[in-house]
């Protein structure tokens, strides 16, 4: 059986830490490990397998001799250094922004579009990880019964916002219940001018504003969900719109989606049928029993949780439905090693 | 000048103790006030104007010479002492759900329909704190381009759920600070059977749910506002959906607003004017300042704050908008006691 050397960009980073452990799970033959980051993390210890890993400092060197490389090091770190692995022969599956909507990346959810994963030229992009719990839910009912519009209010965790913006989090609730000032020098996005508490707030930006009122975040959704589903083909068949808004929680987006399907049989019955016999997705909507997903309880799984589906009575065809995953999970790094698992199976460890 | 014996009725509350200063900061006469709340309130000292006031508890004796009542003391009292107080003579403002939805109680928005004030029998209701600042936000857009759909997703405060919620969801924060268990005995709602943990969560359920998977909360969210704007008539004139979900925050109702207008013309700066020109609106609408709504800026507030405006360039006359204000005083002692102060100045302080 062939075995893979496996480069960890960004290793010592929230989403990093779950790389490692997602990795140790998967089926993908390991041959060696390598834990990259930036110079300031170079030296630190992590494990792998309970065997001593130390991380280096990533270059452009780093990446000879290896096969596969897993990125969540931010956008700038995999504009410069992915090219540079695949130059090397390395294929690299980005969970950044970087390379998203490059006509020669594939934008894989698998179970969803894994079968574009042939197209690619060295890079595969993991989406956005509030467009890949929401496009993870409603591929069911798509395939099914066609989709016309897709309206979004996210409800997005701090985790997603990095390691700094969570500590920062937890400091700002800390200083609120000693009712002390609330100190904010990252959130709601460390790119931008302007830093605003989220303890016992909420802050609906989230990534910094484009010319047309939308944040960046905002924009991910609506692009990357066509991207996914019609492959850059027809992308104005569904009408995507988002409302993406940053709230006081650790692990876990929530998500209330309201969709429009194209054949008006479909009925909530049917959907959450339709949801429960999905591999990936886990239903959880029994309203009368207090039953609905919650990100404590979506905290460290893989799955998707979907509940409060319902119709919307005066709207023929349209549904509201409620999304819960683990951003740095089913978020990324699961993604990312699904992504991984996908390649080994099919012999795409290759740059072409 | 006519002057008032006003009663406030659940005093000690989270909104009884903003109803007495909002009737302080009033121009409502009033002659001499009067403190009710439970047995176990009674014996309480509270201040109005300086001046200090014993809580008493609430019978149907209370209301004896008492001219106004602004209630908000939960729906089974409301239920069980307005109409004695009306009989006694007394026109009450009620906060509770408990007559929003009888045809003969006006439900009332100061700024909206407080015309149909003239039709009241001793009883006005005050919407629900969610329904009262959309309504507010959409009532110009309404005015001047007409709605077709809303399809609102709610980011509710603790604090709308009451005081004790309140206090569990703070003491839940510490907790998860100390690393300790989360303990739940009331959120998402005392009158439920199960209890979950709030703090660094959501939880999709505010009210009961009804037998069609809706939450009570969202019903009244679809209802009130159709009530409000056509006053029972022609009620399906306007689509109305809502997701509603508790948020781990102290004082400030957000919502998503998504919007359809009938008049196609309609462009989001015009929406955005109509908006600042609006008495009791704030636009806060620049996004390349980062100027948005938050729950922390609109806290202590007697206003509507409105941002993120913007077209859904995919669907002709649809728009977003974020809308934030404190539910506690917008959404409650502020409109109640706005309601007052119109029943005085149209001399409606009498039982027909």
């Amino acid at each position: 059986m062939k075995k893979y050397v496996v480069a960890i960009l960004g290793a010592t980073g929230a989403v990093g830490s779950r790389l490692i452990s997602e990795l140790e799970q998967s089926s993908i033959p390991v041959k060696d490990v390598k834990f990259l980051a930036s110079k300031r993390s170079a030296g630190k210890k992590l494990k792998f397998n309970d065997q001593e890993v130390i991380v280096e400092e990533a270059t452009p060197e780093s990446f000879e001799n290896v096969d596969l490389v897993l990125s969540s090091a931010g956008g700038t770190v995999s504009k410069q250094l992915l090219p540079e692995a695949v130059k090397r022969g390395a294929v690299c599956v980005d969970n950044t922004s970087a390379f998203r909507m490059d006509e020669n990346v594939p934008l894989i959810i698998p179970g969803v579009n894994e079968q574009q994963l042939i197209q690619h030229k060295g890079i595969i992009a993991n989406p956005n990880c509030s467009t890949i719990q929401m496009v993870a839910a409603l591929f069911p009912i798509y395939q099914r019964w066609g989709l016309e519009q897709i309206i979004v209010s996210t409800y997005q965790a701090v985790s997603g916002a990095g390691q700094s913006a969570w500590n920062e989090m937890l400091q700002q609730a800390q200083e609120r219940l000693d009712n002390e000032e609330l100190v904010a020098n990252i959130l709601p996005t460390a790119a931008d001018k302007k830093h605003y508490p989220l303890a016992f707030n909420l802050l609906p930006q989230i990534d910094v504003f484009e010319d047309d009122g939308y944040t960046h975040e905002e924009w991910k959704m609506i692009h990357e969900t066509k991207k996914i589903l019609f492959n850059d083909q027809d992308s104005s068949r569904i009408k995507v719109t988002a409302t993406c808004v940053r709230v006081p929680v650790e692990i876990g987006h929530g998500e209330a989606v309201y969709f429009t399907v194209e054949d008006k049989s479909a009925v909530a019955s049917e959907i959450q049928l339709e949801i429960e016999q999905t591999p990936g997705l886990v239903l959880q909507d029994k309203p009368q029993e207090q039953i609905y997903p919650q990100p404590l309880l979506a905290s460290g799984k893989r799955d998707t949780f979907v509940g409060r589906v319902r119709a919307d009575n005066e709207n023929p065809g349209a549904f509201h439905m409620w999304v819960v995953a683990d951003n740095l999970l089913r978020g990324a790094a699961s993604n990312t090693v699904d992504i991984a698992e996908c390649l080994v199976k099919r012999d795409l460890v290759r740059v072409p």
